[in-house]
């Protein structure tokens, strides 16, 4: 649930001459998205996303971003791609905050997990893979690896208020994964985040991919870890080898992957899911009374990480 | 900020069959509105808001707002329309609560009030009145006057931890309306929450009314101070009386007041800042901890109420 910032029909008014979509007819905030303002933006030219970069999302970043869903557009990776203005540029101010128009996507995220929907991110993900491997910029991944020892240390012996011994179970972890973290994988732009409410479905196919706001330079193969903790767990916290099987197939059927990579898929995917649960853990201790956004659950993950921590092999996860 | 209830791609395909609207193609839930829960619908037909009806609408109220609406429309005032069913149905069920779709309506609220807006809103709300004439159906008012001695009950003697003395100007001030209220004033169906965000403008003229689940039946010029006290107050509070005068001049030159009415004013606009400032009060006192929405500040109309206190008659108003 996300608008942080009020913006005036003044303001939009006068943002809008900057392009050359027409008046301004209809502004609505959009309840989506926790990092960042967003606006559905109609005009007399079409309707468009508005939104307003908030403090969570580095100003020196934005241009990879947004070029980044360029890039990908123009290869017909289907995500918002950016309006620029007649200035050219597609960044620019509003409300003093880094703003941007980007196209509108059809299309809505699915709220219950089937496996054809994980048969269809395969695919897509191996082609935005694809498509991206020209792209020209660099990001490093800073949610990676490098990242989770700072952010073990930042939550402490508080950890156990979510669990007792969970403090003790995370520098046993991070331990392990530091030093058996694979190096050598093939890397490429990731999207690191594609959680099902970032990927649209309509009429039964993806529709696009939303949400670039921490894509980075990293494996390939991370990418579909983060998928498998996403996408291959029931609510009831078991684990979907047919959701698994699907996605990993279909990717492999686009993008044919490695023995390195196939072999570093249970690591990878215990990464994956200590990345989002020192996150959400960091978040749940530290969210100010009253916060707006509730944080969400780290016993999720954490049971994701549990489950990874025992898979013998790719075997698995419905491979071979 | 509103989606209490999340609607699935299965849930809404379903729905829409119901309809002549043709397929789903988006579903965005709408940060607006603090009631119920919003979506802006995109079918291949057009675009729509999906409302789904929370508990603090009562069900047995929804034919009254569905009717009225559809009876406003149809006389040319610009509101959102209910869309029947198949079965000549526009209430529902989604999701366990009662729902309805209605046509989308353009414009944007405004967010800094300016006299033209006082202007436009004053002849749009007499015609309103006017249309609303003949429709059949009847609702009280619940929050009038034989409301809020209720509310200030239930607030007690809490209400000193807003200011102290509190509780005490609330008893005289109720006292006061209750013998005072006039009684016989011309009755019809009112809005009765008429405030900026429930106002939407394009091209600087009104482009409709939304959010119609207060309107009940009760005296025209009610109406009119609900909107001196939402649309006539600067942010540091002073009272803005060229706004004032512009709202009830282009009111009266559509829909001409009584004497009674007129001399009545400052009556209903002490009685109108009372309910907005009992009810935010209340709920002031008794959000829940990390409560989902922040409750607005109850000083804001007790400042307000004071003010109409002081008022001398309509000429205070810019009236004569």
């Amino acid at each position: 649930m996300a608008v942080y910032t009020e913006v005036t029909d003044e303001d939009v008014a006068a943002f809008l001459r900057e392009y050359d979509l027409g008046e301004v007819v209809s502004l609505k905030g959009i309840a989506e998205g926790v990092e960042n303002s967003n606006f559905l933006l109609s005009t007399t030219a079409g309707t468009y996303i508005l939104t307003l970069y908030e403090k969570r999302v580095a100003r020196e970043d934005l241009p990879y971003f947004v070029n980044l869903m360029e890039h990908l557009a123009e290869r017909g990776i289907r995500c918002p791609t950016p309006i620029r203005g007649r200035d050219g540029e597609a960044l620019r101010e509003l409300c003093g905050r880094p703003a941007a128009i980007v196209t509108f996507l059809e299309g809505l995220w699915p709220k219950r997990i089937k496996p054809r929907h994980c048969e269809q991110l395969g695919a897509e993900l191996a082609r935005m893979h694809l498509a991206g491997l020209d792209f020209p910029m660099y990001r490093p991944n800073n949610l990676s690896v490098e990242g989770w020892r700072g952010l073990v240390e930042a939550c402490g012996a508080r950890a156990d208020e979510v669990e007792p011994g969970l403090a003790g179970e995370l520098a046993r972890e991070i331990a392990v994964l530091e030093q058996a973290w694979p190096r050598d994988l093939p890397e490429g732009v990731i999207h690191a985040d594609l959680f099902p409410d970032n990927v649209f479905f309509k009429g039964g196919e993806v529709s696009g991919f939303i949400d670039f706001y921490f894509a980075c330079n990293d494996a390939l193969a991370y990418d579909l870890a983060v998928c498998l903790n996403a996408w291959c767990f029931e609510p009831d916290g078991s684990f979907n080898a047919t959701n698994a099987r699907l996605l990993l197939q279909s990717y492999r059927a686009v993008r044919p992957f490695s023995a390195a990579e196939l072999e570093a898929l249970p690591l990878l995917a215990r990464g994956s899911a200590l990345r989002f649960l020192l996150t959400r853990l960091f978040d749940w201790l530290n969210h100010p009374e009253g916060a707006f956004v509730a944080p969400k659950d780290p016993q999720e993950y954490l049971r994701k990480l549990r489950f990874h921590r025992a898979v013998r092999g790719p075997g698995d996860y419905g491979l071979t």
